[in-house]
């Protein structure tokens, strides 16, 4: 709308994207075969194209509608998410490629470079509305790649290649996104933006994308562990968290009503600990994790989401921290603690603790320093990240051809 | 928003689901194991998966949005969907679990609670709006225990574990609501209540439900069959029943208009007749069942729905007998018609149909009991429903931040 | 509303469809048979079923919604949708069966007739909004049987059925509606509806029908190839598609923005082009014919659609012109360079141009034809098509009870 805003992204993400792209292609030229893979029918590719299937629609689908809640930000939610989750598909898969030992099929590649997919877009619900899509897709790029390095690095130091990446893909994507979005606080801003709400047709739409996740949950922590005892898991683990976050967000709630953003983030709760869980669970403890997530995640929902904005000016527009992170880091401790059960011998779990504890603390370093780098870069004015008073708003980016009628 | 009001879901829900899920966390800890299921990547799982994945849409996407046309009852109609089909899913495993016969895998309980937890949604279409989510749990689980128990008695009886069941979730989940709903219908509410109907935009997400219902329907009744041929003729009839729903409803239409309404509903009921019957069918006796079951569904519509609420006080908000009970039944005729004409001996015949009506007799009776009963406990004070201008709507049970905006 | 002309639904449509329903189910009774398929659960049909199930929610769910980014057209773009797709399947099984040879399966004649639906939708994307349902249906039995005799025709001329059929599906069907649209073109309405426009509601429905179609389109290429590669090729073009379509939607916008409706027609095209190719690619050769087909479709968004509005009177309501008609004939171009690429022999190399130009050019004259002859067909009074006031708007054809109430 204001004539000396436009030419921001004009000026920007063409150049930006299609550079990429054509940067892509030729490294994809030289470097990206597609191994035979002439078995089609067999088990081992089913297996795969289903979990495929269901993380495609998880990454594509679920998470772009579910960050669609605002109330004006429905177009740049899924539009924005569909942008970067393309582009870093396509990074992913090159860098992945490089490290050969990785998979044995082009789908099982397509799979792993969904996943990192997926925690760009979990860093990405820190900022949402607060950046202009150049910017979200310079951060999805980095967040990969500071994964895959991340990943690497553990493996190489560990010399171990079965711990788990699922935990690192909410952890790290997390907090990689709450430091940027916390590099990047616009103090002029009022605390609360306006437009920062849901209406009754937004908070549809994002149960829908909600919905998605939770339903296919159970495929994402499959694909990694592929046994179908983890499956079972999370869904009984989903199934308490549903309802655990329903009770106690009107437990909660000063007027005794359910808030449908608190109960859509914390339902997903006991899918994200779950996930970080590679021990074999009894039906039993996979619910109690979930209810512990939950009550976890709606507490960080109702009371650490204005808390940090207060104290540290630090802004997540879909409280990643507390979906994501915080789910994540508890399941992580529940797996040591039920290794360190399962182990008789004190030397081995001494070992397994130091394991444990030291993956956990370079993930989340790595993620700090990264996200805070990120966040310095996204501050350049080179950018041009939309005015404050466009924050969460789509009229800043999208075209609105008949504007004056009414909807 | 009326102050008098709020503590009723404070005092009653939080309370009523906590309590729930720790006595079935203590109940699966004593009595739930995970089998052993390690063949994960064999043809009988995969088979399974796609399955369980179709099955899980309908029940968590596909009734939740469905039962969202009503113009401001779209959160509850999700949310609620939600938390009732996740307790239920539940509570279904740990009963199925008991009767150890019942399956070999993990994944097939799963398939069977989720079932159930249909079965439980069907009745909620009942009396949507007319409850809050603390007597919504309570139905969902009284249904549940009547319907495995239904089974359970009739499989005894009749000393035959063939008999179909898809019939008995239809028939028996709709009998029960409509049963509900008529003891707790509340003579001081206007005849129809000015929230109960549906505008173009929850009318687009109540199409999304049924497309959904429509488009994996297949799968439900192939879940029970595991005969390709059962799915190809619940497409058929299916596809039948799509174009006759609209014909019809044109032609029952003063105006010669569309009802959005009535076409959802009884595009399914070919589906819901289909799954009742067990005989291979030839493809155009399958199209004739569609299109009968369409006939009757759409007259249930037009004329049995108000006729009920005049004449018998009984307040149907989805319309599930017309959807479920009548083309479940009428399913269940024409199983026993196609039995009888295959049949030569009349002794065999005879001994088929008494077969039959039993089994239909005593399912019926169970469900008008056990639902009359249910009803009667749901009426108690104790519940505290919303009052009768907060029904059909979410703002009695949903924090909307910022009301007082435009949307 | 108007008195004198809610009868023309009422008089047309219901004869209409209950009469071919009869028709059809005549037809099956005597020619239709299931075969036999009694290994329902080996590799093959778990191939085929979840390939069917993807072809499904494209047709069904994703063509449906994507065309319902017209502000006031939403009941009718699903609806009709649902109404035409039902009969045109049923159509096509039953034209399909009468050729033997074609199958093995009944749910492979299923997965062809679900692709011969697809094509019926996207010539049904031309004349939305200004056609009536019972034209529509109409339309989508010509257009099939029109599609059927081409590819039979082409088969016998070249003796070959390994040629193609994914780019007739989307040439053929896009050219037979711009044809049909041409003919039907309603001088006396003005150059551009009122009501022909999105709103911030409706342009989230279609982003959900659009993410549905690029999710699940790997599939539908998948299906006809058979080759893994196909897939990953189609994933990564569409990948590429996303990027650019974004990039080239600001960089042609002179405002600096973003257009959704030309972003998502755009996006899928390299989808499309993909479809058209047989040869097995290189990752990179895939993402460089993405980016060319979604330059064009671009182009032809910006530039093309209000060109042939003023130039030759033709309105094309989805733009199905730059989503499926350019991109395929770019695809097929590109698989003839890829041929002859590949050819070492002068002779062999001028045979396949020779071939490729002939089927192109046969199937461009066949849609043409049919198109047009469909057109007058459409435009006799005895339609009684909805006035001109009237066009994209739901309010012509479908109840709305509470009209009064703001929604």
């Amino acid at each position: 709308m204001a004539p000396h805003y436009a030419p921001s992204l004009w000026a920007r993400l063409p150049a930006m994207a299609l550079m990429l792209e054509i940067i892509f292609i030729v490294l994809f030229a030289f470097f990206v075969e597609t191994e035979e893979f002439k078995k089609t029918k067999n088990q081992e590719f089913l297996y795969l194209y289903a979990n495929f299937q269901d993380v495609h629609v998880i990454v594509f689908l679920g998470f772009g509608f579910m960050s669609m809640f605002l109330v004006r930000y429905g177009f740049s939610g899924t539009g924005f998410g569909l942008l970067v989750a393309a582009m870093v598909v396509q990074w992913a898969t090159f860098i992945n490629t490089l490290d050969k030992q990785r998979g044995v099929s082009s789908l099982h590649f397509l799979v792993n470079a969904e996943l990192c997919a997926a925690s760009a877009l979990v860093a990405m619900g820190a900022v949402h509305g607060k950046t202009n899509p150049a910017q979200l897709l310079l951060l999805g790029l980095l967040e990969v790649t500071g994964l895959v390095v991340n990943q690497g690095l553990i493996k190489k130091l560990f010399k171990n290649d079965t711990f788990n990446t699922t935990m690192q893909l909410h952890v790290f994507g997390a907090l990689f996104g709450v430091m940027t979005s916390w590099v990047l606080y616009r103090s002029e801003a009022e605390p609360r933006h306006e437009k920062e709400k849901f209406d009754s047709k937004t908070g549809l739409f994002s149960t829908l994308g909600m919905l998605l996740l939770w339903m296919f949950w159970p495929s994402i922590n499959f694909v990694e562990a592929q046994e179908i005892r983890i499956m079972y898991s999370t869904y009984l683990s989903l199934a308490v968290s549903a309802v655990t976050a329903m009770a106690l967000s009107v437990l909660l709630s000063p007027k005794g009503k359910i808030n449908l953003v608190h109960v859509q983030g914390a339902a997903l709760a006991g899918g994200v600990a779950i996930g970080a869980i590679r021990t074999v669970l009894d039906p039993w403890v996979a619910m109690v994790i979930g209810m512990c997530a939950t009550l976890l995640s709606t507490l960080g929902f109702r009371y650490m989401k204005d808390h940090m904005l207060f104290a540290f000016e630090c802004h997540d527009t879909c409280g990643v921290l507390s979906v994501h992170a915080i789910p994540g880091i508890l399941g992580w401790f529940a797996d040591l603690f039920l290794q360190l059960v399962n182990t008789d011998d004190a030397t081995i779990a001494i070992r397994f603790a130091v394991h444990y504890i030291c993956i956990l603390l370079i993930s989340v370093s790595m993620s700090l320093v990264t996200g805070t780098i990120t966040g310095f870069l996204l501050k350049l004015k080179f950018w041009k990240p939309q005015q404050d008073r466009k924050c969460f708003d789509d009229q800043a980016f999208w075209e609105f051809p008949h504007l004056a009628v009414h909807n």
